[in-house]
């Protein structure tokens, strides 16, 4: 019997805990630098990126065991970004998911180099993974270093740090999220998908998919921020109004960004049939994203 | 004829600066963050560690354009981990080298993402290499992730951290630099005869090399916090003693610092002699270690 999509996220999920934890554990480092990247990674994620890698990969040839590296990397990577975004001199942020953040918790010190253990870690990860062949690891690595450097996740917290208190049009705040939301989530899909032998034309499909996705991600985030519920959001409602930061709903008051949102689930959609993935995981979970509490 | 130690140090000098403005010069991506990497990079490094490697690539067989890709990103990981050290949570130094440290002239914000863009764009570098032969490219992602990683470099900063204001014996300063300063000089040495085919035995005593290299390096560094010349260290003498940290005059005087420098050298050499390389520019650069002024 097939399992409900809550089953099905939920195995995943304590899968890649486990694989992150192992990868964690085996470190032989100072001890309260392990204890602060353990903190963050282990600070209530949803995994939702390392389970769309898996999804991604199960809509072509599966193979489980060669995901699990780039699911761990890229979880260390969103999470070396939550505590640098989180900083003092960055969004200043003392709880996330309802939990102290690690500055807070450790030092400002000890959470910046924590951010950079993370980060560099996860390359490593990748390149010691003996399930996966030299070209595969070129490959991810290649794909994970564009994805979330310059040119991707940390150009979009530039930008999204420079468009504060500024007035952004609505297709600067679709560049903004498409690298510092985007690449992440494309890297899920795109990483997935390579490892499970996906064709070229398919890959172009479901690159398009990711980018719906990521929007989709975003908008969803900006409506929580206005009607969502603060124990669940697990950070105050309303502090995107305080940052007087631009969101889909000031752009396009809150019917418009739930318009804008089912325009991108409409298209999100197609490029998955396109990529013949259409019968896979990744609908549920689109949908699963678009309707999320938190 | 053969080039004296100064032009040779120049010549590589300009070479590798030529490599890592290409490489940051095609980045497309927001000025400021560009601005920002381009001014820590080009803040009057003296490409020690890049050199180093392409030295020790020259002890065995030759191969310029194969070392490029790891100069210019074991140069950018040494760079990432100045900006970040400098940072106010950290060492809160205003001045490196004479000029003004990166989030003094930029922000703390954006000082934290160009370190972290460093990080992540080195990776991509080697990845990118089309001189590199995918074994390589793989072996030298392997060396630099666990060497600038949490056991290693990032390992060194904590612990550094940890150990200020406490007294520290010998073996734990030892340890600190070891990992701090010393895993990137290895990871020069190790990266540059790999690259040259070194075999396993000669690869043994070069990695006991670099281990004395590393302490020269730290050893020189004490000294010269104490009888430095400011305007050439570029950074205010007295600051170790002023900050109570441990250093090697101040467990062993001046003169017994002097010694065990000395002591390091006569060990160093004899590392470089087993590994057939001691005819090398290895053994010259040694030099210019022990007696450097800034």
């Amino acid at each position: 019997m097939k399992r409900n999509l809550t089953e099905y996220i939920d195995d995943y999920k304590s899968m890649i805990d486990q694989q992150i934890e192992k990868h964690l554990n085996k470190l032989q480092i100072p001890e309260q630098l392990k204890e602060s990247m353990f903190y963050s990674v282990q600070a209530g994620g949803k995994r939702i990126r390392p389970i769309l890698l898996i999804a991604s990969n199960q809509a072509y040839d599966h193979y489980l065991e060669k995901t699990f590296s780039s699911a761990v990397a890229l979880e260390m990577i969103h999470t070396y970004s939550l505590i640098h975004d989180d900083l003092p001199a960055m969004d200043n942020d003392d709880y996330r998911r309802g939990k102290l953040t690690n500055h807070k918790v450790f030092s400002e010190a000890t959470a910046i180099l924590a951010g950079d253990a993370l980060l560099t870690y996860s390359f490593e990860v990748i390149v010691d993974d003996p399930n996966l062949s030299s070209n595969e690891k070129i490959k991810l690595i290649k794909m994970l270093s564009k994805k979330s450097g310059p040119k991707g996740m940390v150009a979009g917290q530039v930008l999204d740090m420079e468009a504060e208190n500024k007035s952004t049009t609505l297709e600067e705040l679709e560049n903004i999220h498409k690298l510092k939301t985007g690449q992440l989530l494309q890297f899920s899909i795109m990483a997935g998908a390579f490892l499970g032998n996906a064709s070229k034309h398919e890959l172009i499909h479901l690159k398009q998919f990711s980018e719906y996705l990521g929007l989709i991600f975003q908008v969803q985030d900006d409506i929580l921020d206005i009607i969502g519920d603060e124990s669940k959001v697990g950070k105050p409602i309303g502090s995107d109004a305080d940052q007087q930061k631009s969101t889909y709903p000031k752009l396009l008051g809150l019917d418009g960004a739930r318009e804008k949102k089912n325009e991108y689930v409409k298209k999100a959609k197609e490029a998955l049939f396109k990529a013949n993935a259409g019968e896979s995981r990744l609908v549920e979970l689109t949908d699963y994203l678009t309707r999320r509490d938190h």
